[in-house]
């Protein structure tokens, strides 16, 4: 690893285990604690995703930190996407399957000028379904979603190929095997 | 309001009885949307900060969004303060009282080097019940608490005094009176 190239997947923590038996969690904490790695990745992330975007649009709650130190980094504004019933004012939401029963997404109903490019930005995609759901709700909201772009890719659970289905470019910047 | 000025209190959206009736809610999503006045609470906060700093600390999940552009800003880490059983290494954790019951917040235990000079980075302070077990669990961990720094306060609820009077310094950016 050199100071000008960080090494971003060593910087990335594995926790067997967790949040239940079987899972490897990818732990971006330690990426964090690295200034020099977390800078790099809002920097890579940034020189990846499209150059025409007018707003930039994260997914809590650790997707908030790539999406605002991007939203800055790039001069855009942010639109937070959240878990129901987080949000002050009047929303719209999408509901999406996840193992067992659903869960659902939301924004300000007002977030989004129709027509606005929008930029997806996650810390991580694995099955998709959340990022999926996100992108629909922008799409609903009138938005053209012209990219997603996460640090983390766990290609094994397919997400990112569901995204390019869907007509959404995405980006990574680490892909892990396994689940 | 000028293109170099922003006026912030202005950007801020204020929804009545969210989320119950009687509490005027102070909403950041709109400032958020705002590229420029986005960008001015992010310089605006490093330039009130101090200046010898080695760590930002950000409080879920709003608090994410603030602290994460600050730490790119300034060229330093970001710590993760959340609720309980989010983080996946082992954690230490604080309780504190809210109106009926407790709540917990908690950090890996390994995420500061005793000794290292930590800025707290949150949205808003009213009652400064989070903010103060974030600084006893940081203070825990071996960190020095340098500076808490605030988009909003709601000086009526008396939080950010009582930060100093735990011997942090404080800055806010906009105060709004009432609750």
């Amino acid at each position: 690893m050199t100071t000008a190239n960080p090494d971003l997947a060593a910087l990335i923590r594995t926790i067997p285990d967790f949040p239940k038996p079987g899972i490897q969690f990818r732990d971006i904490t330690t990426l964090l604690l690295d200034a020099r790695g977390f800078h790099a990745s809002i920097e890579r992330l940034a020189a990846s995703a499209p150059t025409d975007i007018d707003l930039i649009a994260g997914i809590e709650a650790r997707g908030f930190i790539f999406s605002s130190a991007m939203a800055t980094h790039v001069g855009k504004g942010l639109v937070l996407i959240r878990k129901d019933g987080k949000l002050p004012g009047a929303t719209i939401g999408v509901d999406y399957a996840l193992e067992y029963g659903t869960d659902r997404v939301v924004m300000h109903e007002d977030a989004c000028v129709p027509g606005q490019k929008v930029l997806l930005v996650d810390d991580l995609i694995a099955t998709g379904g959340t990022a999926l759901a996100a992108v629909r709700l922008l799409r609903q909201a009138g938005a053209e979603v012209v990219g997603a772009s996460f640090v983390i890719d766990l290609p094994d659970l397919g997400g990112a190929e569901k995204l390019r289905a869907e007509g959404v470019p995405v980006t990574t910047l680490v892909s892990f095997e396994g689940d």
